[in-house]
């Protein structure tokens, strides 16, 4: 597996334009620095992120760009820093790699809104080398960007938790809405929307899935386990439901009105807004003022959430719904995630594909 | 003064159509119930709110309508379940006169945001009758929604802080930005945001002004005592100011861009709207997103609140600065209002004026 003193190459699945396309690329990692784990990778989730990234949606993609935050791994070699993690451990890396350290958000330990912050992949590393993600054999991760799975959690479960998860995990617990008998709303039923309801639903709350048919109210009722389903155009119930819920949680990643949602929300509700649209949001005044709600939002999490997420899933028995494949099948995966034809995460088993051609 | 048996007749300035325009007018009020204090108007703030009322820009307005929601009196009589004010009280009543006392806000004492509140004017009350503001020789009101006024405080220039003073003071009382060495912008210096800089002052806080023109730096600077002066036009300066403020209490009545101000803002930083606007706002969601900010808003203020504030006004010596007018002005006053030619607030000395034709 290399040692400390050269540099290792690597293999892992890459865009190597817009088409996104991934094919076998192969390219080398950083020796293991002191405060480095490396990792075998052996499960990664499909981010719907990662097709925009792959196809250069945000105009701000390189390319050959190897995706995947949410990666599952075992460590194979560990630097002299590093303590809490030994040779064998089995550990996840998500969305980040990297910060600075010293700004406030750093030092108020939410690193994800560090303005330097080092994305796992079409980033560029502090060695100037570009930061590959977790459809490879392996990576080279700094120490705290890494966490322990715990034991007994099924480990290809564990990958969406460290994307999908802690961004849902993470508002509630900043917002002060983790305490059980809370009415919370979940927009939208992809990856981020079922890990909501999972997580709303293990913290004791009344969980409404809203969605704009009703095609998947079966679903969402029965094998996720929500309380309620309202479909957004019918008038009738979402009048009734009026004033009726703490939070709602919008995972809807293109534009879609406000109102009808604001509308849903308690005295003080919170519309937390996890997707990023590239097109302006609008809401009337009135709407958040008459009511003291707020409209914000949240970017994934912490690493000190995502451990506390982490650790929350397995007392709670909180897993993912995932649909396993091979690096094979994974540009097919993201045709079908496109169209939103998955319940509800892909989870390559990287590991058990042959990556080379 | 009349009777606990008869109606009494009263005489206000009332507008009688769309054109806004104000002459007297009599009508009667009710008998003083149980519950009720009856006062004499002394002074009467007037607010950008009733421009919007009296030209029925909001297509709600009943005529005749006797603007005014920022009065200050003295109790002329009291009902027998009336113990906490006495004859000869000087009292202030602001923007509502009722509401259930049944609902969630109502039992939380934020009873703004019950929904059957009723406005001081422009309303109906529990009898049926309309609800007619101060811009009147006497008004007849429930106890729960008259405020005693400190000893000591000018009478003149407590009258807008029963709206505008309040407007300010519930946000950051409730958002938990009251301590001292926080940063703050008030975008707008109307008389909502004239109070802004001084009650934030008044609390500690570093102030910025944000204004779309430089007209205002000497006054903002000088006379109110802001800290900083922002253009918002003057990107160099924004930008400098990017990522620095806690707050920023947002009183510009019409559609203006959020971005800009969302990027002064810190992480958690809040967007509290306190104007009505007619046409929907729009943002973009990483603004909120990435520094996990709030866009949300505040309507005026409980009376607990209403209480707290002209306490801490007292306390502080915090006073608005008003032009004082007699009713013969009042129209006039208006039309200056619209062009925003007032430092900062019109206050109709109304016993002091002849009120009858």
């Amino acid at each position: 597996m290399g040692s400390l003193d050269t540099e290792r190459a690597t293999i892992g699945w890459a865009a190597k334009d817009p088409s996104g396309i991934l094919s076998p690329y192969t390219y080398t990692l950083r020796n293991t620095g002191a405060e480095d784990v490396y990792i075998k990778v052996l499960y990664c989730g499909i981010c719907h992120t990662d097709i925009h990234q792959i196809k250069n949606d945000l105009g701000m993609s390189n390319y050959p760009m190897v995706p995947g935050h949410e990666v599952v791994g075992e460590v194979k070699e560990v630097g002299s820093e590093v303590s809490n993690f030994k040779v064998g451990d089995k550990v996840g890396v998500g969305v980040l790699v990297g910060c600075c350290r010293n700004c406030r958000p750093c030092e108020a330990d939410v690193e994800q809104y560090c303005n330097k912050k080092i994305w796992s992949y079409n980033d560029v590393y502090t060695d100037g080398k570009p930061t590959q993600g977790g459809f490879a054999e392996s990576m080279v991760v700094d120490q705290k960007f890494v966490v322990k799975i715990p034991d007994g959690m099924a480990l290809e479960q564990a990958a969406p938790l460290l994307c999908a998860g802690v961004t849902v995990f993470s508002p509630l617990s900043h917002f002060g809405l983790k305490q059980s008998g809370l009415r919370g709303g979940i927009l939208g039923l992809g990856g981020v929307g079922h890990m909501g309801v999972l997580i709303a639903k293990a913290m004791g709350h009344h969980v409404t899935v809203i969605s704009s048919s009703d095609k998947k109210r079966v679903e969402a009722m029965e094998h996720l386990g929500a309380d309620q389903y309202l479909v957004s155009s019918d008038a009738t119930r979402m009048q009734e439901a009026a004033d009726s819920l703490d939070y709602i949680i919008d995972t809807v990643p293109a534009n879609h009105p406000l109102e009808p949602y604001l509308s849903l929300l308690k005295l003080d509700g919170k519309l937390i807004l996890t997707g990023v649209i590239n097109t302006p949001m609008q809401f009337l005044t009135p709407m958040v003022m008459l009511g003291r709600k707020a409209i914000t939002g949240s970017f994934i999490g912490s690493m000190k959430e995502t451990k506390e997420m982490l650790e929350f899933c397995r007392e709670k028995g909180v897993t993912s719904m995932i649909e396993v494949i091979k690096m094979d099948y994974v540009n097919k995966a993201f045709e079908r995630l496109e169209k939103n034809d998955v319940r509800y995460r892909f989870v390559v088993d990287v590991a058990g594909s042959k990556l080379d051609p």
